[in-house]
């Protein structure tokens, strides 16, 4: 998983920069959907050229989400670049999926990337997807590889008015989608929850070499939770200061409401540190269990050991040829023997009791 | 204990912000309490509608106490919002009872979100409660999910005119709720010590893997502690900061009770770090006693083994049915070896002894 | 030890803030004494009340010390504080000795709170004492719970005139104390240091359970010292911060001392850090001591039994009681079994020191 | 490796500063490249002298790159210095290869110095080597040991006048160096994580002692590499801020540039902490397999063991001499006691089932 | 090593601050040395009082270097300090050979303290040595407890006029000294070094409780060394600070050449920094080498005893003297039964091949 992005970024090294190349395998046809609203119109289409886009881009009146699913297509989005004013360093940073979360300030428009976590059921771990923004003044464009379904639910709102979203210009529908995808990490973080609470139950039942590889394979998934989470604090926090800065492209009201966001990052900062805390103890417990069992496994073989080495000395002592051998000539000799060797076992049973051994 | 909050959160996920949404389990049924007092006045009622609250914010001679328990009437409570001009982020806030302690300035009013933590004494564990304070310019409304005692001493210190309180404002009122807040902690502190002064009894006396998964139990409790603590700070901090930078909210002479509870708070983190310090050494002292027990248990299997099998070794020896065995024959070879395995059974101790072993 | 000032504090909760309650143990009777110096003049007494004191408080040209020992009289010192002018928190935190080293600004005089260590020799343990200290324009009040001889030199310098004392002011009698409470932290980290080395030999020496015991007990104890020694960090650098900011209380000659008082509790830092350094080492030390020695003790048993083991086979193969074996009936077959085993033992041996476990 | 730098270092302690002394061993001879280009001009040549390099310090219209290979002609480099007017600090440094990356502002010319990695094949471990860069108002000196191919895509772009380069200025060419290095980077980060991968599956499959040995390497080459990507950092930083400030050196358009050369840094040192937490957890592995195996091969000897000594020390009894031993005569005596072993052996085999150590 | 200056300092605790007491044990006689130059002129001689000395602190025109080893002679130490117009304090901590590195600003003159290093050859280990610095307007004063040889080449480079040196001041002379103890770090940084490659060789090869002991003490021995190393960062970039804020102490100038000391210094740490991770390492690689060994002592012992002990409870079943056990009297039973044993013996060490065992 983390060594993806470096097997891409590896594969770039040797281009000039600036030079728009799509570094990503699981990419579809690129589609790009357009909703056009306020508080009373709405409008959503499907288009297929950067040209048809271009109209959203100056009327001033309306809000506007262009999302793009795909990222095969280079040439339609260099072209979309252009006809968009976009820096040729945001195209190549929005087809290169091995992008750490960041937002930057364009002063005509400010560019986010950040990840989006979704978790994978059928082989149980989590992926991580990259998703583009450009937030222009009344127009919000999102570049993702594949749809996924996050943003769903926000579309229903658009489109049946609900909540303040038609109210509200493209700055809160940027928020809007921050905020989902934040809400989408708390998912993540309770299968994580759930995996932690069956490992640590497997530890105290029943240990065995593969809850420790559980455990790294756990560890490893949080570093990437980690890698995600941490630098959208700071992206949230560079929004939020835009916000106050009097940004034409971030309205006062809306500062508010990344202060939320802000929060709930930190939220999920604050649960992914915690749970790495638990998971570091976890490798205690299993190492600890696993020395409490060669002591149970060493004490048995002890008990058995210290009981019959000394018996079977005796009997290995009567069972020696000599001639003369007075013990061996006497009628009761067999039966005082056998009365010896039960006093002696029972010794050390009492031995052992007494050390806490049984 | 912490994967709750992320349960709740993520039961969350897909509403449009500012949707207030209750997640908490153990809710009661809405009551509210009002306190208005001021040096020579006192009045304490329960009211049933948001309206009869209202006149309370208007008054400025007296400070009020709105004291709300239960979050499940959610449309009283959103009601009440909108008469108080509160943000509807904050009624969101108050439900969602995963928030982390913050303060944050809406200008006419402060909102605070602190953790109360309470010792369930049954099942021997620390459960955490959300309460939502607003302070506005002489009220303060404290939204709780149910009554647990921690402001009962208050109350009484109002009603008996006790101490400052009734002498200063709301401001002082909303620093006497945290200093009790505050206070609870040391409660909280004083159990975990006991238990780990226990743990650590046990840890020498009877170390067994029971031990170990208190440990690991302890610490997660100290996890949750900390989650509740550290935030603690900023908001404090962040309170004193308001009371010196002349908000009309909290008054400067309240600023020297705030650098007490902060004071207080530190005081609290410092003890948690250093329950952290000691809880984390003990997992040491485990780990080298179970090596130590180990280590005893095969000196004893070593010691028997190495006494025996060469004794045994020679019954073997002249347990040999061959023809020509001189020894067999000779009147004191049985006693010369009895004699001869008494003396390398006495050599073996004497190594023993040496070595430290016995 | 680290668990006392919790269980003081919440003992207090649920008290209304500013009341002052004396917790702790082992206080005395309440004693005044009074120091009244400049260059040329010198008067020493003991005083009874709070109203004696207060001429102190208004001269201006003598520096004055007046050190009160025994907390327990609260009704006291409560009219002490009101004569002085000291706020309830200052009093409240008198009384309560599990206080954190602080330094706070009351315009008219600074509160001091610092942390005394005293070596038990009869338990071998450090013991922390509180010492309050507040410094006026030409006075400073040392409130301690009893006398444990730290100052007794400073007095002696006082009466003799001895170094700069008596030629400076209250603000060097301050920081005079603050100095010698620092230089007393040496005398600690060098019992410390005298204790680590002791350890550190019997952990070559001589490992055992109690060894590790030892050092948890070192580890918590050196915790204790670095909560007293941390925090005074900060109360040093605040008193030279007020030097520099024209303060009336510190002039700015005493800076140039403060900045040496700083150095010092530095050097304490180092050293207390550098200790927890050499003791974490330490588990390390004793976690593979104890391993050596369980491999020693198991080389002993795989030594004897991979010896003994075969040799015992082979007469166990002899005897047995077969009607047809030909080496049985062989005349020099015993002497050749002999030889044999001889022979496979000196081969064992010779494996064993390749392995070099011999 | 790491230690290299040291030797170097200490080999020039004692010489009095400034004096520029070449401290490395794989130094080829002296070489200079000259590349001079505009728009629409290019000129490639190579040059012997210090002065033959002197006009393209003067000429203002073109970008000129100076790529000097070899350093072991100190006499060259302190003319080229001297001509160039650098100061005798910066020759001193350029020779010294043990230098830690940094940025130096001279007012007239940016100092920089970087660390190239180079991954050999034949002994499998990363190499380092420096190269200094000379930023003047309109060229590039770039100083290195001796050619490693990671600018000839550079050369090529320049020559065919590919992508930005040539309608840029010298503050772009020295940009493009520095993002060729750190895109070289990741093709580093990407073996170290081939490797890592390797290192993981043997871990489980095959644990042995080699593998911690190989992961102890692993380790060590990680913390060569974060030696040279941490200060990197720094100096891209210092860069940026230089553009910011109106530097005549470096532009404001290539502002945005370094700030992508800076996300790139920051995700390298991201990848870099990522694997060494990685790689910490590989230990804990590998001991916990250790441990395991232990425990394995302890309940194999365990099970043997319970089982047949107590099934030898029957018969053992059953060898005995005694005359008189009734069992002995008994006509089914040996077939009961072999059926009784038999059950013996099988209700062992039970509790070991019970014991789930079969 | 690191206990002795808190020895020192307890042994001083208890005297009024100011009174200067030297407190180390290896001095010597005091000598005191005087160079005095500039461009032109040079003269060298050796004086006895400190009112020889005088003449050289009021003359403007040449720089002059006076250079006083052994602290023994604290009367002349007071004395020089009065005539020279030292702080009592800064006479007091150059006596105090405890110290921690620092700068002072006195306005007049800065006082540095620096610790050198030495490397005791016969005893293996690091030793710490401290020296201090008077920077005057045009004067230095050292103060050493013996003369170590460190200086000796910046000696002869102002004899002879090598160098910069006989050009610039007084504060180029400061720098010198600096430059010359920060590059003789990197001595024993190799010294280290070598250490820590030898522990490694000796970890892999054959590991012991000694090779863990070496490892503690060359732990402590870094511990030392980044005592002194740490605060000498801020030592050197309060210097430099001091040179760009118009001090009439540090000229420009010199500003580049401090930093370039900053430069070392930040490469020393990092040196120290890799190398207590690399060393961190090894206590890992000792342990699962321990843990190895035992694994493979008790593979051995497993494989004897699986394979021994089926096969003499074999021969223990027909060493029983049964009346009725018809295989005793079969012909071919004894070679039967050995047959049976080598086919038993066979398959276990299949199957331990088949377990990796062998």
């Amino acid at each position: 998983m983390p060594k993806n992005p470096i097997k891409e970024r590896s594969a770039k090294a040797g281009l000039p920069p600036g030079t728009p190349v799509h570094i990503a395998e699981r990419s579809e046809k690129t589609k790009i959907f357009v909703m056009d609203y306020d508080e009373k119109n709405f409008r959503e289409l499907e288009v297929k050229t950067a040209d048809e886009c271009l109209p959203f881009k100056k009327d001033r009146k309306t809000a506007t989400w262009i999302s793009i699913y795909g990222l095969q297509d280079i040439k339609f989005l260099e072209e979309f670049g252009k006809k968009f004013g976009l820096h040729p360093l945001v195209v190549e940073d929005i087809l290169d999926t091995g992008q750490r979360p960041k937002m930057e300030d364009y002063d005509d428009y400010l560019y986010i990337v950040l990840k989006m976590l979704i978790y994978n059921e059928k082989y149980r771990k989590v992926e991580t997807e990259q998703m583009s923004l450009i937030l222009g003044p009344n127009f919000v464009v999102s570049f993702q590889e594949r749809e996924n379904g996050i943003f769903d639910r926000i579309r229903g709102w658009i489109r049946n008015s609900k909540g303040r979203i038609r109210k509200m210009g493209a700055d809160f529908l940027a928020y809007t989608l921050l905020d989902a995808i934040v809400d989408n990490y708390f998912l993540i973080l309770e299968k994580l929850g759930e995996r932690i609470e069956i490992l640590e139950e497997s530890l105290i039942k029943d240990p065995s070499p593969k809850t420790i590889q559980a455990i790294h394979k756990l560890k490893r998934e949080m570093i990437v939770l980690r890698k995600s989470v941490w630098p959208l604090r700071e992206v949230v926090n560079g929004l939020e200061r835009e916000s106050r800065s009097k940004s034409p492209l971030i309205r006062k009201e809306t500062s508010i409401y990344l202060r939320d966001v802000y929060d709930h990052t930190i939220q999920v900062i604050d649960n992914v540190e915690t749970s790495r805390d638990i998971v570091s103890g976890m490798v205690d417990i299993y190492l600890s269990s696993v020395s409490n069992r060669l002591n149970e496994v060493m004490k048995v073989l002890t008990i058995i050991g210290t009981i019959f080495i000394p018996l079977t000395f005796i009997t290995g002592l009567y069972g020696m040829n000599f001639r003369y051998m007075p013990e061996l000539e006497h009628p009761v000799g067999y039966f005082a023997v056998l009365g010896g060797m039960l006093i002696l076992a029972i010794l050390m049973l009492i031995y052992f009791r007494k050390k806490k051994w049984l």
